[in-house]
C-alpha cells in the first residue's frame, strides 16, 4: 500500500469522506479533524491536499455535481429525437426524486451553502450550465433553461411531498414546457 | 414587562430566535442553550414551551411556511382572471428569487432537514398543499401542481445561478406550463 503525501488515493479518500460527513451531519460540522478521522488519514494530509475548508467543500461538491451530471447524461444521451428526449427528462425527474436519499441531501446541502454564502454560487452556476448544455442537445436554449428548472422543481416536490404526484403529471408538465 | 412562564411573548421570542439562529448557522447548531441565550429567556422556558428540539424546529418552520404562504397570497389574491394570475405567478417567482436572502436560506434549511429526515416531510407536504390550494383558485388541480413545481425550480435557479434568466423567460415558462 502506498503511503505518504503523494498517495493519490488519499486525496480521493478525503473527498469521499467529506461527502459522507456532509450527507450524515451537514456542512456545518465539517472540520479538518473530523474529516481526517473519517478518511483515516493523518491530520497533516488535510492541509497538504487542500488550502482550507472552503477548498475542501468546493472540491467535494464539484465531485458530487460531476456525479449528478453523469446521471443527466446517462438519461439524455440515448435520446434520438425530441419525443425520446421528453421521455428521458421524465425518467430523469423520477430517477432523481426516487433515487438515493444521500444525493437528495447532498444537493440540498449545496443549495443551502450557496444560498447562505454567494461565493459558492460559482458551483451551483456551473452545475446548472452543464445540465442546460446537455438539455440543449435536444432543445433550444430557452426551452432547455425552462426544462432544467422544471426538472429541479418537480423532482424536489416529488421527493419532499407526502402525496407525491404520479408519472402522468410529469409527462404532461414536460410536454407543456417543451412546447413553444 | 410581563415575566414568567405564562408570558405569551416569550414563546414567540423563542421561535423568532430559532429562525434567526437557523438563518445564521443552520439547523445543526440548534440547542436549548443557544436559543435561550439568543432569545434572552431562562433555559427553563425552552422545556416549558416546547417538548424538545423537534417540536421547536417544527413550530419555527411552520411559522416560516406561514410567512411564505402569505407572500403567495399577496401576489395571487388580486388576480381577477387567468392572465392576471399568470402575471402574479411571474411576479412571485422574481419576488422569491430576488427577495431576502434569509428566506432563501430558511427554505433550503427546511428542505435539507426534510431530505435527511423523512418525519419532517409532513411540514414540506403541508406547505406544498397550501401553495397549490392558492394556485387552484386560478388554475385546475394538475396545472396548479405543475406550476407550483415550476415556481420552485425557476426561483431557486434564478437565486443560485451566476447568469440568472430574465423576466421574459419566466413569462414564457409560466405561459407554457399553464397552457393545456
Amino acid at each position: 500500500m502506498a503511503t505518504g503525501h503523494t498517495d493519490p488515493q488519499r486525496r480521493q479518500r478525503i473527498l469521499a469522506a467529506t461527502l459522507d460527513h456532509i450527507a450524515a451531519e451537514g456542512v456545518a460540522g465539517v472540520s479538518h479533524r473530523k474529516i481526517a478521522a473519517r478518511a483515516d488519514v493523518p491530520l497533516g494530509s488535510m492541509t497538504y491536499h487542500f488550502t482550507g475548508i472552503d477548498d475542501l467543500l468546493r472540491e467535494a461538491f464539484t465531485g458530487f455535481a460531476d456525479h449528478i451530471v453523469r446521471v443527466f447524461e446517462e438519461h439524455l444521451d440515448a435520446a434520438g429525437d425530441t419525443e425520446q428526449a421528453r421521455r428521458a427528462a421524465v425518467d430523469l425527474i423520477h430517477a432523481i426524486a426516487e433515487g438515493p436519499q444521500r444525493d437528495l441531501v447532498l444537493a440540498q446541502e449545496l443549495y443551502t451553502l450557496a444560498a447562505r454564502r454567494p461565493e459558492y454560487r460559482e458551483l451551483t452556476g456551473t452545475w446548472m450550465r452543464r445540465s442546460r448544455d446537455l438539455l440543449q442537445r435536444h432543445f433550444d436554449a430557452d426551452t432547455a433553461r425552462q426544462l432544467d428548472a422544471l426538472i429541479e422543481g418537480l423532482a424536489l416536490h416529488q421527493a419532499l411531498d407526502t402525496t407525491p404526484h404520479d408519472r402522468d403529471l410529469t409527462i404532461e408538465a414536460v410536454r407543456r414546457i417543451t412546447t413553444a
